[in-house]
């Protein structure tokens, strides 16, 4: 039984010194817990914040203590009413091969072993944070033009989908041209730009407004930096920004400063959010689990009828963790980034 | 007949050189066009964004023309069906002592003259920006608590005297001792803060935790800058920032860079909508005329009960009013800021 611990806390991107691979001993189960062996557990962007230990809205994780992930995997002991050993399960497993759970913040899953992942991902936080983004706060209508970037992340491809599914032009943004690929020939957006062939925001920003010549409806956000600011003078008027990450600035610092940052003000920011009557809202999906299953009675259908498509990117071994996240922040994934540790 | 034109776009404030005085010959009327001899007009933070050329929600003024406002004043011509010699009208007059209107963009006044200037700010346009959004962005539940800049000021009192009704903790923020007076003891409000006597952004914020031991909810957002800054880390969860001005940048060019901004940066503002799942929304208020005739119902009966009460800070004087708008923009104002040109 073996975990990832948080060494240091990073200056800046993580590094491999930042984390301790570490054996763990099993304790003895409390009533009301279950043990659970690992099946695989979710690499996701907003880990980065919880190592700092900036006020976010989340408490950060303590150094020495396991890092934290949501995972999935088999219920092989339990002092719980509710499970019993073979159960498939999703919870806050962490960087881990073996989890401790409080049985009551645990979801049993109905789906069969080789599909588990798919509850890490498109049919999980990340598939549920697009859905609701996109139907809470940027509230799509046909023949509108959306923009996501990272979007053949699991966040940004459920976005596209269910907009191209609801008849509006979408344009992806992604960190190579092999995404890009991806994002229009199998996810089925309308265009695709790679965000690094661009030397400068203009240049991303004079290519984007070629491809929304009505302006731009509904951002997006889930990455900032470079991308917000060839976005935002497109906007249209009336449009709507739902914000649920920033992953360029998770790096930055708490007062930003990000090498493409050449002109982005918060006044130009805050005169652009009037001038457009925009309406701007940021939301963290753990606020809302009240509407998972409405999400899940709407999306797993698309997704058995082949209407969603999703891409897995899996790394096998905890021990490999750390080096799949990093690369994970630098953009090197491609599509939903999983740690596979058990059969 | 006098009018004031605009002679050149400021760079950073308006002074008396921008403007010109002329003498106006009435022009013969159209069908459908009426002359309207002014009572008073208007002066608003927004006709500073209508100096400069740069993209904006309205027209600017061009070289030459006339200064807008709205006023309110008595129709001494008609060449239309709907206006009689002798109503009092509300429409944009511009800063003039007459002018010649289209009658269908005009709005017959059921006021007595005594009255004409509360359709100007408590009942005009200031008084709806308020109403609105407040009511529609800000959502106000009793209990909770808003911040409030330019408190003195017609948007702002109207703000700040409707949530007090609705059983909120109303902080005001103004720009002298005396209109700090007037918020608490006149107009009601729990506390108000005179911006001028802080040296830097963490000593107002200091003083604004204090008396918000609850955080704050509602931040009305019309002034931005070292108001914005000393606020945002103040905002609880869910919180609401409805955005209709932001006249601390408006002289600060495009890009910004106030002499407060120490630390305001697009990515601490960003993060802080995203951590504390803010919901900010830009306004304008000629998009919603629609509900103008409800703002009346509603705050007219509360305007003669005397829960709502007023200021008008009145200059003579069609000559005098660029030194009142450059005034204004200083704050020197206490109240809606109007020039009375006629009887």
């Amino acid at each position: 039984m073996k975990e990832i611990t948080l060494k240091n806390r990073p200056q800046g991107s993580p590094t491999h010194d930042d984390f301790s691979l570490v054996e763990w001993q099993k304790p003895t189960l409390n009533a009301g817990e279950i043990l659970v062996a690992v099946h695989s557990f979710s690499l996701d962007p907003y880990m980065r914040g919880r190592m700092d230990d900036a006020k976010s809205y989340a408490a950060p994780v303590s150094l020495g203590a396991r890092m934290e992930a949501g995972g999935v995997g088999q219920v092989i002991e339990s002092a719980s009413d509710h499970f019993e050993i073979g159960d498939f399960v999703f919870g806050m497993t962490g960087w881990a091969t073996h989890a401790v759970l409080i049985a009551k913040l645990v979801r049993k899953l109905d789906l069969p072993r080789e599909h588990l992942t798919r509850a890490l991902g498109v049919l999980g936080m990340p598939g549920f944070t697009g859905w609701y983004g996109l139907m809470t706060h940027g509230r799509p209508k046909a023949g509108e033009t959306l923009v996501v970037a990272a979007a053949s992340g699991p966040v940004g491809s459920m976005v596209g989908q269910l907009a191209k599914l609801r008849g509006l032009n979408v344009i992806g943004i992604a960190g190579s041209s092999e995404k890009c690929d991806i994002v229009v020939n199998e996810l089925g957006f309308d265009h695709c730009l790679n965000h690094r062939s661009y030397d400068t925001v203009r240049d991303l920003r004079s290519d984007l407004a070629r491809l929304t010549p009505n302006g731009i409806d509904i951002y997006f956000e889930n990455v900032a930096g470079m991308v917000l600011e060839a976005v935002m003078p497109l906007m249209n008027v009336h449009g709507r920004i739902p914000v649920c990450g920033m992953i360029s600035w998770y790096n930055a610092g708490r007062l930003g400063g990000d090498a493409d940052m050449a002109t982005l003000s918060a006044p130009s920011l805050w005169r652009n959010i009037l001038v457009n009557r925009l309406s701007v809202n940021g939301f963290i999906i753990s606020d809302h689990w009240d509407q998972f299953s409405t999400f899940l009675q709407e999306v797993a259908p698309l997704l058995d009828a082949g209407k969603i498509k999703y891409k897995e990117d899996i790394t096998e071994g905890v021990e490999n963790a750390p080096e799949a996240f990093i690369g994970m922040l630098q953009g090197k994934n491609q599509g939903k980034t999983i740690i596979k540790v058990g059969p």
